[in-house]
């Protein structure tokens, strides 16, 4: 698998790696090379396809450390998020080639790719609760493989990593907890928790030296009494004289600080680990982006996720010089209504790089909160601002949103308190695939009093969009907008103009007999198209999913056919109950729809995905001309 | 408001209390007889509505305690859950009488109800987050008031709370978190931070002495020099030498442990609060069901929330001799087929006594897991067994379901893991209210691939679905049951019958040209209602929500008119997607339906509920003739 080395290290075939299991046998320059190689490999791949690249520089030396001590035939590895997972590809015989696209790897775990991969996820902090269900498995069956879960230090902070852990520590199921701390996450983290961490400077010789001075005691009778003795003084001092860190109080063993990037310091944590009696954490300290100048020294978290770039300069390839993403449009509008009303605040869960906030952000520090990776905080946080009268802007990926369901049902809707949520990434997303897919939010949320749910089709309507929301004394406003770019616009041209809550835009002057209703920016390109085709039909921008506009609704009775075309959500929100509606309404004629199927999108391009999804210009175009 | 009162005390009229003003002004035994008479209230009217009880008592004094530091009026109070709050309602001119019927008022704090009311809730865990949100607001509009919130020891076990501490300690927004310990909850809570709770027995001297010593040592300059020099010895010493608990360590004040039940010491602890630059835990050790023995001596729960029962005995006033709940039925089934199979682990977050899982839990306590208030780690967990090849039953009410979605989606429907939910509570629920309504989860979770969702309209079918969801080898299986009671069965005659998922029962014998589809209890009621008014029409029993019963949705295409009646969702779930289904099937005829509308449902008992929503047997039979 791997070519005989001598005196001088030669590098490895990568490409030849089956299984993970000679990294237990290398010496350190061995390790060194194969490292490098690694690092080598991420960046050349990462710079094709774009991907996660700091966490996974970050994590190279810290996953080889992982299959040196543990044997993931047996043991369980699961990682949290998964983002980091590329060292662990190439170690289980993976190639990066065509990563994230739709004939390579994932770039999270994946079942179906590898049986090393036991678990998945995209979304953070599922790891210690998966860990936990699996170690509670093993040892009802009376099997005995460790499970380690690999956590970052900002996913732990999230509310569920803590159910986990507060249940973790409460019971006998071992779990080995590995804390990746690179003091970074996707930006600096937030939240006591972190600076918590940051204080720790505990080395691993209590515990350590505790168990030297066990073996060593346990040898006679005499040894055994007087170890316990020995054990009560120095649990009296420990308990009483030593600043306990949360870990340890909660019931845990604590082993840390290790240093990540050292395979000595690493190996000996991991085997103390292995040995505790107890659910343990290891404490790592790595340095993100590790080894690549550009993602080392970035505390922006621009090489969190990236676009393909040049690996020379670290420029992107492909700058978008004359197209903005609708993220960026929406944070300029956030930054024009913030600074005309200062009763406006912005709301974000540790998205502001992927939402392009950060320019907002600096321009008002004391409106703006990131509240780390807690979006179910960022929703109730939001709740007490809107009953002292402030309006909130939640800025959150659709994806993410489904954390906050709750929240948004009993915190928002319920007590009808205005609040703007502008929900980022919403339809199909494109390389993240399906942990990230933007397609259940508005179909979860369309039942719920109360609550407004709209897309713009071009950037004017945006703008409107976000005054109208603002001025709505309503519940909960959705503004959702998809990973797509657009032209650039003047963001001054912003006026305060508003918009009608339900409101619908026909276009009546073909007096065609049928009707096709869309919106987004979809719906837009369809109309440029079948002018292009010369085909005259009437078309309906719905602007707003939720509420419907009734007298469009009733003026579609007088159609023969109404083709419903909904891009950005599966049929179960705004298609099928528009059509529900129009039957009601005593409708007649012929319904033709088109929506995201009710199924898992797995990662390829947006276009693919469209394409797949029969969504794609072309399929839509097919679908209105059978449909004449 | 109040009688003139000399030496002998006299009793209060609690019939005229306007506001709680008055209560800063009274002396210890003045105090002690309001607490006695507003303790003999709660019971009086809770025996006769039924309500949360055990909390409600314990929290008595210190809910007198708090209107003597603080007033309401400018200061803000967050009710944690809000289930504790008769006390305050009653002294902000509210009466008990009518508690949580139609004309009465709610069992939660409601804005519509005093201006007292700053907050609502009925889920837990979401003070925290909502106080920030109101600190940060006064904090940005200059203004002084205090924000507190009082949170029960279970609740701020919850992710949610965690977020919200780690987000309060970071900040500079001062929240007063009164912590309630009464070390119970709904149920013995369970978790590492309650065990560290019980572990610490820091008195408030520490705090105290350090502003006493203040105020002397600011007296001078000389005096301030040394004060400076002295806090930093003490500041080392306290950060070096003293175990700080977890919220020191996450930099919150903390006060504590107080006595809850008496007044000097809450009134010092409060005012100590008051004067903490930053935000404070005021940690207070109370009793639940204090003064009630029945309630105070319950370690099951089962006088946390309670139906009407007689003072004296602490006995039911009804005890439905012959029928049981839904809730019990599904529990002896599951106690059933744990006895079966031993890869099957039922999962619950802190609603034993809710869904009266309690003799499967000591039945089976190393395969039943309560985690406490994490709805999200219940379902994640869960997700780590079933990666493991063991079949968990969730059971969770329908309400709290909402506060898993993102997990479902992501953790468990994606992976199409096998998974049974059993969702108690699904539908109308009664006396809780808005913040509790079982109606949103069917909708939310009907287009999430992989997803049954069904609903049994007899014991027997209920035992059939259990079987079919072990057997299913797809993602998460939703059993939804009401808040409603039947007749007893015989568990023993559980015979493993499984069912074809997604198969609908239809009785065609009677060749009308109406089909009448629903589902659940009530469809069984309806049946029998129609052959005594001998309305003759075919029935559809639509058992599965989803996936629907192709073969049967095609056969109504035979029928003039398809009447759907949906007593258990919104219409936003399976009602709108099955006229979209029958509508793509190009069915001609005419479709009437009725579900349960997109609005607030406020308390009341469940039959009126379905009366306010036209889904009461008469309402619905009118509907039936109606369509004939």
């Amino acid at each position: 698998m791997c070519k005989k080395r001598k005196n001088i290290i030669e590098p490895f075939d990568l490409t030849r790696i089956k299984d993970p299991h000679f990294v237990a046998s290398l010496t350190k320059d061995e390790l060194e090379m194969l490292e490098s190689q690694i690092r080598e490999e991420i960046i050349t791949q990462v710079s094709k396809y774009g991907g996660h690249l700091s966490s996974n520089l970050g994590s190279i030396s810290l996953t080889i450390a992982l299959n040196r001590a543990f044997d993931f035939n047996e043991d369980k590895l699961l990682l949290d998020v998964g983002h980091q997972s590329y060292t662990y590809k190439i170690l289980t015989g993976r190639k990066l080639e065509g990563l994230r696209t739709k004939v390579g790897v994932s770039g999270f775990q994946k079942r179906s790719e590898s049986s090393y991969d036991h678990f998945e996820a995209g979304h953070s902090s599922t790891s210690l609760s998966a860990a936990q269900g699996m170690a509670i498995a093993r040892d009802l069956n009376g099997e005995k493989y460790h499970v380690v879960a690999l956590i970052g230090d900002a996913s732990i902070s999230n509310g569920l990593a803590f159910e986990a852990l507060n249940d973790i520590a409460h019971r006998n199921n071992k779990v080995i907890i590995v804390l990746n701390d690179n003091e970074m996450s996707i930006t600096p983290p937030t939240g006591a928790l972190t600076k918590m961490f940051r204080r720790w400077k505990i080395s691993p010789r209590y515990i350590k030296s505790k168990s030297r001075f066990k073996r060593l005691m346990f040898k006679s009778r005499v040894g055994y009494f007087f170890y316990r003795i020995a054990w009560y003084i120095k649990d009296w001092f420990a308990r009483h004289l030593i600043s306990h860190n949360i870990f340890e109080q909660m019931g845990l063993s604590y082993i840390g600080l290790v240093d990540g990037h050292n395979y000595k310091k690493l190996d000996k944590a991991l085997q103390l680990a292995k040995k505790q009696q107890k659910s343990t954490i290891v404490h790592v300290k790595t340095t993100k982006g590790k080894g690549y100048t550009p993602a080392e020294t970035d505390r922006e978290g621009s090489w969190h996720g990236i676009a393909p770039f040049h690996v020379e300069t670290g420029l992107l390839k492909n700058n978008h010089e004359s197209l903005i993403t609708w993220s960026k449009l929406y944070a300029d509008i956030v930054e024009k209504v913030m600074e005309e009303n200062k009763d406006v605040l912005l709301i974000n869960p540790a998205t502001l790089k992927g939402s392009e906030l950060e320019e907002v952000f600096k321009k008002f520090p004391g409106r703006s909160i990131d509240v780390g990776i807690a979006e179910e905080h960022a929703v109730t946080l939001s709740s007490g601002l809107a009953l002292s009268g402030k309006h909130p802007i939640i800025s959150i990926y659709s994806t993410f949103l489904q954390r906050s369901f709750d929240q948004v049902v009993h915190d928002l809707a319920r007590m009808n308190l205005p609040t703007t949520i502008l929900v980022d990434r919403a339809g199909l997303i494109g390389a993240d695939g399906s942990t990230h897919q933007g397609i259940f939010d508005q179909a979860a949320f369309i039942g719920i009093p109360n609550v407004v749910i709209a897309m713009a089709s071009t950037p004017e309507l945006a703008k409107k969009l976000v005054y109208t929301s603002l001025n709505h004394k309503g519940g909960p406003f959705f503004i959702r907008y998809p990973r797509e770019r657009i032209d650039k616009i003047n963001s001054n041209s912003l006026n305060g103009d508003t918009f009608e809550v339900g409101k619908w835009l026909i276009n009546e002057e073909n007096k065609s007999n049928v009707a096709l209703v869309s919106y987004g920016p979809l719906f837009e390109k369809l109309k440029m198209k079948l002018g292009e085709e010369n085909i005259h039909i009437t078309l309906v921008n719905a602007i707003f999913q939720t509420p419907f506009d009734i007298n469009v609704v009733a003026k579609l009775n007088n159609y023969k056919k109404v083709i419903i075309i909904d891009p950005y959500a599966t049929s179960f929100g705004f298609t099928n109950n528009l059509v529900a509606t129009l039957n009601r309404n005593g409708y007649k004629g012929q319904i033709i729809t088109r929506a995201i199927p009710r199924k898992n999108i797995t990662h390829a391009s947006v276009s693919e995905q469209y394409k797949e999804t029969l969504l794609d210009i072309e399929s839509l175009i097919k679908l209105v001309k059978k449909s004449l």
